[in-house]
């Protein structure tokens, strides 16, 4: 619920000059093609019904009024998030809910929670890892909430080395139990969602040692928290590990255990077993069938870091519609009522080239994490048939995807709040916190700089067998552009003018020669010069972006040029392919110290460039706030003052200010009287 | 005071291998230089002792204790924030501190409080544009804390553009008084520090309107709150603003007036006045004086930009340091004792290259600052023997600086953040709160991008008059390196091999040369193909910027060649020399682009900049502890659990977590009890 406004302002005062949904009004009317179409290309129609029916179920709840988050401490978030977790599962129980509406209401509510873990990792363990017998006693209860669980992988010692967790699952033939056990502080469990004050039950990643031999880390689920009075059992030690930057509603948390003992039943069995009788370990039949689902979980980290554009730039772009400051220097600076003339901050190239490459970049990740659904799902088909031809491929340029997308999306978050000057600094913008949110999507699933190791590495494995002509080579998107950068090594673009910057084609190629430049000048380094792995790692890192890159221009391109979709509809697709445009000739001028120093391009297409990226700014510009309308970001969503759709920003930001609970207090300002410093407070004041 | 630990940890756990302190010891034991001797050549012995001795005073004192900060809600931090300010102001007294003692004090004590803007705006301004009545009336009491003060000069709709300020002030002849009055919603005070809950007066900038005719934003001192029952008084609606990214110690307030009177004394006169008989306006001397303010404003702000990247890369180093993660794919995975051996974060070059440049970036703002204030007192000298010939040339100079100092260091400390992986994302590592509390730094004082205007103004005004030749044009550092490009335009890099890389000549001529190419370009597009100013914004950035970066090299180049001091001890010469080499190749390299297109450079010296830059950063890589020990910040500054300098770090987290308020309380997580969800709760709980 909103607190109430401490203050009351003066009746009838208004903002300045045009108000702000006059000219987001104006704005619209400028725009070149039908945002709702835009959107509905974008998303689907299904998509965009179905946000409208949440939005207005969510908004119209208390639990999930998000008025008063701002203002909340660390105690009153954690009791928000769980009330919202509750309230969520009764929700989807009410109104029978698919995965899908339950993903969108919990994207809409955008509070992660206590409950986030058991509902993803938790679940999905026991399912997938769990055999029959598992299911029925871990994956049904939990499923009704019986039991609350996380999942604990990480450890304080070790995250990203998952291989050396040091929580060790002995066998201990005597009894046929498991010995769950933390042998130094870094062994202790850390960083895991849910399990600070929430979990009764984990599944804990640890190193599996059965007849004196460790065989890796295997899923083991313990109990940790007696379910009834929620009293952490014996011989574990929980908390949770204090604030962070942000996450501060869910209670990421530690765990160490001192010889804690499981039932042979605990050790997650559908792929990897211990014969009881014997304690003898049986493998998984294939590691690598996995990849599969990394795929899919990546390919979802792409279409977020998307729609973590589109929530950015919808805040920026509408503010900075909003916002108007100083006269150009090239125009009167007063209007015929001899009021000042201020410009639209929107108008200023400075603000343009921060704002729309985002916009730009917003597209072209909607279309890889589209394009990587797709080969996610040809792939499972193919495996189905025995066909593993496609898994490399796909799981490198998943792993530099994930590492591109989510640095780009997390640094775009703060370029969008920066654009929006000092009232971006305000939690009252929503992007302080959006920001804070999103940052672990850079850590997670693999730290981004180290992921890229992973997509180089097959890089490297594919331009030898190329290069070496010795076994087969598999066909696919990375030996094609491969292929043809060694037919023409020495190409050079061909732009005069920059008219000639037009076809999606031009880009391809360009971005797939510099890829494989790299890649093949980074191979003779370690493979010819015999230089350490560690010592390329800025090489390394360079050429997973580079490749990355490519699969962006090139399925933007793509759909340029083949989107039955987009192609039939004109009025989209000349905006898109603008869009297009400035993003790959951005990209390209970001990019252009490589293209420059191969001779790919010289100084005057350099220049073209920048040019070109200055003329589509000035072509989009009438259009902007109509295509971050289409984004459909919804204004619950949003929850921003400067970002609402109304444009009534100023009458936000004094909404948000009147009801910051501080108002309701006098303080004790005399220097000499360190005893009190409030007067008749009203407000909570912690014993710390 | 500290919370106490919730939850006692088994007894005799330590981290794996070995410990935090004995890496960092051994990385001590490895430099090539006392880092001592190198810590009294950056910061002087005087400056040294002091923050010692004031390290000492304030870390014993329970009011400047920091460990409980992290866990607080708003009100608690606004508490602690007011009680430091009192607590400070006592100290003062007691001991008698100049302004250097209390500069410093603050900056240790490092909590944004309610007062600061007494102390530097509002203490300044009545000073400085007080005559020497306004000084008795307002001045003394207000430095006795007996009125406690703001500076209202922000407002809703107005920033940067100080010029459109809306709220007047209009000379009442009948009454001989003012009348303070807020037209519109928009002409509300906004973002001022210490006005939402404090200030009793504010120094407020209002459109000093006389005889129908308006002269621009003056100050005027205006009563707010009654001084002794701390109500606000009427005609004035005041507030907090509510939270923001960070700066939440801080009450930065908004402010509407009703047509508020206040005598004619109250407008600050030392420069324009206005008679109170006839109501005409006298206007001041010479504006241009004030510019002398502004360049030592901004040489503290760049050297405030060098302190931040100490602080920042100290924690990131340190702890890359002491966390392990991966075996070296070159090297045997285990040791002799059969135990993973894993390799120090900081070897890995990935994070070589990110956390380098900012240690040597750090240098290099340093050399500047410390150009920056002498420039600063030579041009006083000079205008004092009524030489204005320096002000322009510094002005711009300081403009450019304090836009991209302040953007890179906001850069940096998230970039040193990220390189700490996911403890960088706890609040216990100290970089979150810093950040946030830094971020303002690119905004105010003039927000970055904008003020980068003002230097590109200058250049273009100077390479104007070179070129035509005509009037005189002053000779100095700018001028300079213009009229060198212009005498060998076609100049290209003579470097063959990475050993010519070597000179600080080379470097400074390289980007004089660039700088004042593309100044010659930009302004040929405004000149000769008439582009208007606004569609030449981002050109007129990167001529900044790159006359910014030219000054940057200038000054650590010069200190290379001709300090005295680095010269006499070979030690800190020989490391200081190959810092700057590892930064000029980096930046040029980062920079390359425009290197490459002008044909200054190929693509083969482009590629020699790459693996000089690997090259350095080996070498460095030994002494980087002991650099960062150099910088002498204090633990009791850091507060980072990850960059404490006794290497702890797994103690120092787990210490933070178990102390977490959260950990007092057991939840009730059955999703079909919405009632209540704490249990025997000790937690303040608003009533929101």
């Amino acid at each position: 619920m909103a607190p109430p406004r401490f203050i009351e302002l003066p009746a009838g005062l208004k903002p300045a000059g045009v108000s702000g949904s006059e000219l987001l009004a104006h704005e619209r009317s400028k725009a070149s093609f039908d945002s709702r179409a835009m959107a509905e290309y974008i998303h689907g129609r299904d998509h965009l019904e179905l946000q409208e029916r949440l939005v207005s179920i969510l908004s119209q709840d208390p639990v999930f009024d998000k008025t008063s988050d701002a203002y909340y401490g660390r105690a009153d978030k954690f009791r928000r998030a769980m009330l919202k977790d509750k309230r969520l599962a009764q929700l989807a129980d009410e109104h029978q809910w698919g995965q899908t509406e339950i993903n969108m209401a919990e994207k809409l509510a955008d509070i992660p929670g206590p409950m986030g873990l058991h509902k993803s990792m938790f679940l999905t363990t026991l399912y997938n890892q769990g055999n029959d017998e598992q299911r029925k006693v871990f994956y049904e209860p939990a499923s009704k909430y019986q039991i609350i669980g996380c999942y604990a992988q990480t450890e304080l010692g070790h995250g990203s080395n998952v291989q050396g967790i040091e929580t060790t699952a002995t066998w201990i033939p005597e009894s046929q139990e498991w010995e769950i056990h933390s042998p130094t502080l870094t062994a202790s469990k850390w960083w895991i969602g849910g399990l600070g004050r929430t979990a009764d039950h984990a599944v804990v990643m640890a190193q599996l040692i059965t007849n004196g031999k460790n065989y890796g880390p295997h899923p083991f689920v313990v109990p940790i928290r007696d379910v009834k009075t929620r009293e952490v059992l014996p011989g574990r030690t929980i908390g949770d590990i204090g604030p962070k930057a942000g996450y501060n509603t869910t209670d990421n948390g530690f765990m160490l255990f001192e010889h804690v003992r499981v039932p042979h039943l605990n050790l997650l069995a559908r792929f990897s077993k211990v014969e009881p009788e014997t304690g003898k370990y049986l493998p998984p039949p294939n590691a690598k069938l996995a990849y599969g689902t990394l795929t899919w979980v990546r390919a979802n980290i792409v279409r977020d870091a998307s729609t973590v554009l589109m929530r950015a730039v919808t805040v920026a772009i509408r503010y900075c519609a909003v916002r108007r400051q100083f006269a150009d220097r090239d125009a009167p600076k007063f209007g015929q009522d001899g009021k000042p003339l201020e410009t639209q901050v929107l108008d200023y190239t400075m603000v343009q080239i921060r704002l729309f490459p985002i916009l730009a970049q917003a597209f072209a990740f909607h279309y890889t994490s589209r394009f990587m659904f797709e080969l996610y799902e040809q792939n499972q088909a193919n495996i189905e048939s025995g066909d593993l031809s496609l898994l490399a491929d796909t799981h490198a340029s998943s792993s530099g995807l994930k590492s591109l997308t989510t640095l780009y999306a997390s640094d775009a978050i703060e370029v969008c709040r920066k654009a929006c000057g000092g009232h971006g600094y305000s939690m009252a913008s929503g992007l302080p916190e959006f920001y804070a949110n999103y940052l672990p999507n850079a850590t997670w699933e693999g730290d981004s700089y180290m992921l890229s190791q992973q997509c180089t590495r097959y890089l490297f494995k594919t331009m030898r067998a190329i290069k070496s002509g010795r076994g087969k080579v598999d066909k696919n998107i990375t030996t094609d552009y491969m292929q043809r950068y060694l037919d023409n090594k020495h190409e050079k673009a061909a732009i005069q003018f920059s008219g000639d910057l037009y076809d999606p084609l031009f880009f391809m190629r360009a971005f797939g020669h510099r890829a494989a430049y790299l890649t093949e000048q980074t191979l003779a380094l370690r493979d010819d010069a015999k230089r350490s792995w560690n010592s390329l790692l800025v090489e390394l890192y360079r050429c997973s972006k580079a490749h990355s890159q490519y699969l962006l221009v090139r399925n933007f391109g793509m759909a340029i040029l083949k989107d039955e979709k987009l192609n039939s509809q004109p009025a989209l697709r000349q905006i898109v392919q603008k869009i297009f445009l400035l993003w790959a000739c951005h990209t390209m001028e970001q990019e252009s110290a490589d293209f420059l120093a191969s001779g790919y391009i010289d100084g005057k297409q350099f220049h073209l460039l920048g040019s070109k990226v200055q003329e589509i700014m000035a072509e989009l510009r009438p259009n902007a706030v109509a295509l971050v309308d289409a984004f459909a970001v919804p204004d619950y969503l949003l929850n921003s003052a400067l970002g609402r759709s109304d444009g009534n920003v100023y009458e936000a930001l004094f909404d948000f200010a009147l009801r910051e609970p501080l108002n309701s207090v006098r303080w004790n300002v005399d220097i000499n009287d360190l005893e009190t410093t409030d007067i008749d407070s009203d407000l909570p004041r912690s014993k710390l």
